[in-house]
């Protein structure tokens, strides 16, 4: 089954167009998971990388029968290196074993050889001193188009020979977004021509669904531009960034899914993962063990705001 | 000192604006490296992490003496994961040992909190479950500036704080750089923009020097825009990717540099640190065991190039 097939069956067994952003932050890591990782490691590296993964694994144990996706945020990883590095890599099988659909959020982009060894690193598999490793587990990645077409292609590449995906930057959830994502060309903002190329490399590589392996992001914060976006790239699945935290309503986003309530998959990260620091769900859940009663809460609830604005819009899938 | 004040008095010291990109690529390394690595680690990511640690410990040892400064291709490492983040860090540490100044060419970018992340795990400091881990030990990171202004200040932020630096893509030097980075804005190509909001962050930063610690990334293959951007950010250093393999000549990048002959360092990687498997180098130095010979002959040429160049079009600096 193609990548884009195995997600949009996810989305369909759970009624849900979410996907959680495992983007763990050690200052609201719970403490008594920093107590124990601290008391094995020492105040290093090591334990804040023990910290996630301890984290991320009682998150995804208890939630991955609600969420069809994760998306986990490079940066949150890597800045803690080699030991960062291991625990994202650890997370992504941990959530491959509940068979969820794996997003990279790392925002890669150079050129030529050098976009080949990024789309290998991320997607694809990696050359050793003989032959190659085995292939990496996650399913798609996300890539920042600046650069042009040199910069995009050998992701598609891995893309189309190893059945993985990609999801293009087009328009940011960011204020300043605006800046340089609106400079024109041939008669219209550059996100828009961004947009187009993408609907085209996606057109190309349309096999049985009506989505390709080739996404866009599309910030949820931008109504108006959105209902353009996905008219315009109606063979692009859309991850949408700015639910919640960053301003964008449940309203809003029902702009993102096409008529038939699909096409689009909305990130809440902070907003779940770290529900339990909000008082109104400390009430329910007082103590910080409870953390991941707190997220599946919040999932719940966004799951129901998400559903009752696509009811709203007409655009709830029918056997949901 | 501050970091741009060291990088210039490392290019003046040497005579010698030539940053050695160190982008091992496994394929490449001489045969006695990786022999010696499979022998101790077997066909594994460590074999090749250690493979590209030796290579570049022998450079650096040879030809720190010629260079100012290294740029790292983040790409050619973290697609060997934990293994290949440690070979990173390691040859990071081993050129500061020689006073270098190093370049993290990674490309990041992202909004709000992930920047500041980003920031903090390339050229920042590492929160830990009680304070911070040490420094990181580059001094410059390079940012890809399409999600705009949100995604760049996290960074000078950090420069700011803790006397680092970054280079900004400006206008990279690939052939489809044209296809975004020439949508137009307020009368002018969106790379103009960006140049000139580049120019305006390093304004505002300048102390004690002409160039501020915000650089520009200008590749070697536009010499007509090269000399436009030179004009419009007169207090920014170029870091100039594209010479030799992309078809970029010594006379094309003589318009990255300022009438005083500074102002821009002129990047080579495969031409120099691979410079043993060609075959006018092969014919002086037969045995792959002299690689770092080759290289050094390389780089002297190189050097040759590109102060003949200077010379020419009366940029060569008075002292050297």
């Amino acid at each position: 089954m193609g990548v884009i097939n195995h997600l949009i069956r996810q989305i369909d067994e759970k009624n849900c167009p979410i996907v959680m952003g495992l983007d763990p932050v050690i200052q609201f890591i719970p403490d008594h998971i920093k107590s124990l990782a601290l008391s094995n490691f020492g105040n290093t590296v090591s334990a804040v990388a023990e910290s996630f993964l301890k984290f991320n694994q009682e998150l995804l144990e208890r939630t991955h029968e609600y969420i069809p996706a994760v998306k986990l945020q490079m940066a949150c990883y890597e800045i803690y290196g080699a030991a960062g590095i291991e625990a994202f890599h650890k997370t992504v099988a941990l959530a491959k074993d509940y068979n969820l659909i794996v997003i990279d959020d790392s925002k890669r982009n150079d050129i030529g050889n050098t976009a080949n060894l990024y789309a290998a690193g991320h997607i694809g598999r990696v050359p050793l001193i003989e032959g190659f490793d085995h292939p990496n587990l996650t399913d798609f990645v996300t890539i920042n188009p600046y650069l042009g077409s040199d910069s995009i292609l050998p992701f598609a590449e891995v893309c189309d020979d190893l059945n993985k995906g990609i999801f293009i930057l087009v328009r940011t959830s960011n204020r300043s977004a605006t800046e340089y994502q609106e400079a024109t060309i041939g008669g219209q903002y550059l996100f828009e021509k961004i947009a187009e190329d993408v609907q085209k490399l996606a057109e190309a590589r349309l096999v049985n669904s009506q989505y390709a392996s080739i996404g866009a992001v599309v910030g949820a914060t931008w109504p108006e531009e959105s209902l353009k976006l996905r008219k315009s790239m109606k063979n692009v699945l859309f991850l949408v960034p700015g639910y919640g935290a960053q301003g964008g309503t449940a309203d809003q986003v029902t702009n993102c899914f096409n008529e038939d309530g699909y096409g689009a998959l909305i990130n809440s990260s902070r907003g779940i993962i770290f529900a339990y620091q909000q008082p109104k769900y400390q009430e329910i859940f007082p103590h910080s063990e409870q953390f991941a009663e707190a997220t599946i809460m919040a999932i719940l609830e966004m799951k129901k705001d998400l559903l009752t604005a696509l009811s709203k819009a007409g655009k709830l899938p029918e056997n949901w």
